[in-house]
């Protein structure tokens, strides 16, 4: 297979909007969208660090889109369109990419998206990165910035589910049934980001950041200017995860700062609340009311009134 | 260091685009600009394959912002913003991050261009992508197909010369001088694509693509609904690389199927061809005429009116 044959076979047929040219040309082009803006990010995924050889192609690929539509969502925008950058291992197989271009088939018809171009090399080690665009209407787009003190703290989902996962796969004793295990395993297989609740978040967060690198610390890009206190008692968290870690303060901590959630974290005036479980609702997914913003700086978590030390608030890369 | 001071240190100072929002969101929002499309291009670069471990950061970084830059131009764009994805090895080091953000630096300033986001991930081998973005009034792109029979084909600066400095490098004999080596050198380390022509082949070139994978090989992306005859002996090749290999047919079929040229290849009518060099010239770069566009389909190559048997038109990833 070359390059040329493997973009005919595989991935021309995920760029079905005009502007990808069918990625027959150097380029994609989008026309102007007058009155929104374009909000985009990137992310990559490799193997060893994010996903494992021996994970199903279609779901390295669904996680590295995912972990993009993440963030588009987090800052209330409504995703479009992506482009892919692909570093494969020499001798990359046919069922490989089938597999893989499957499961970017399967997540564009869930999400509404399109691939508009990308490139592909050759390395020792996978790895995936996707570029994702999104429109919200001009100058809307949630920041991180913009708490105020008096607002309430939410996060949407569990937490921590992910982290369960990976800690299965590391061979962490556990005592959960076929069930829980598959539920952990998916959710760090396949992030789950609430992308239908994204726009209906603007308006009424005052911030907002994707929930990637832990939440305390994701929290604590929300914390420059305001103080956030975090109740652990109110954390959500799956039932999966309980039975696996239990619920000691020690356990919660462990969640909080594992990573891997892609949840929106987010502020909001208490007397939105009614509003944000309607959005909620209407998106299908849960949210959950977890502290406070008052005056002052950074992230401080209690559990029953005590202040709790945190070691270490999130993932590092280097 | 931890990524959040490799982004505050190194990073954000290159991200003045209000955009951008200093790096310390979890996207960019671009304000729509009525009456343009937005061009955007991706490509990666990879350690052993298209650069050295050896190879000065600062390099490293323009060849991945050029290798982009190149792709805009030949799509008659302007460019404007990109995104990066690194990915590091592990204990990369101050020194290293330091050179490679000043290429970038410089090449910002050269082109015009501001850093909107990205992502550093660590793995064995350094890997950059970068997606740059651009911008044609709404439906001007350059595109590849177009090419009419009766037009003139032609390249831009000269070819081969970027292979002839990846030649030196796999210590192949030469007796060139040192200004020749040297330039043979930084063209295959540091590409020159011709970016302020890019706009002015708008309204003139009817098709056009980047030279990146041998100049007949993208011709031959000109080429599927019409036939272009390429003289060898009008191909322009650079002093230095005809004092290396000489001026036999091999050796410039060696130079048209190597790659990593960033010029560009365009067809015009014949009766532009004034026009196309006074572009060239307020752009200060050269343009030559190589060939005809006739009825048919695919490349031909000719020399001194024989047809010259191409054993291999471009560079292959797999």
């Amino acid at each position: 297979m070359d390059e040329f044959s493997i973009i005919a076979e595989f991935f021309a047929p995920l760029a079905s909007d005009p502007a990808a040219f069918g990625l027959k040309d150097d380029a994609a082009a989008i026309p102007a969208r007058p009155g929104f803006d374009t909000v985009i990010t990137t992310d990559t995924i490799t193997q060893g660090t994010d996903f494992f050889a021996h994970d199903p192609p279609a779901m390295v690929a669904q996680k590295a889109l995912r972990v993009n539509l993440s963030d588009l969502a987090a800052k209330g925008a409504v995703p479009a369109f992506y482009f892919l950058n692909l570093v494969l291992p020499h001798g990359v197989t046919r069922d490989w990419l089938k597999s893989f271009t499957d499961g970017l088939a399967r997540d564009q018809h869930q999400f509404g998206i399109s691939l508009l171009g990308g490139d592909t090399s050759a390395g020792d080690l996978a790895a995936v990165s996707v570029t994702a665009l999104g429109y919200v209407p001009t100058g809307t787009m949630l920041r991180r910035n913009g708490a105020k003190a008096g607002d309430s703290v939410y996060v949407t989902g569990t937490i921590g589910d992910s982290a369960g996962g990976l800690a299965i796969f590391k061979r962490e004793n556990h005592a959960l049934n076929e069930a829980q295990r598959d539920h952990l395993i998916a959710r760090y297989r396949i992030p789950d980001p609430p992308v239908a609740f994204g726009a209906g978040l603007r308006g009424l967060a005052s911030a907002s950041v994707d929930v990637s690198d832990g939440l305390i610390a994701d929290l604590g890009h929300l914390a420059a200017q305001v103080a956030i206190t975090v109740d652990v008692e109110k954390v959500p968290r799956s039932d999966a995860l309980r039975a696996f870690w239990g619920d000691e303060p020690a356990a919660i901590i462990r969640a909080i700062t594992a990573g891997d959630d892609y949840q929106i974290a987010f502020t909001a005036q208490p007397q939105d609340e009614s509003r944000i479980v309607a959005a909620a609702k209407a998106a299908g997914i849960s949210v959950t009311a977890i502290g406070t913003v008052g005056a002052g700086q950074g992230v401080t978590v209690t559990h029953r009134g005590q202040i709790l030390a945190i070691p270490k608030a999130g993932y590092r890369h280097f």
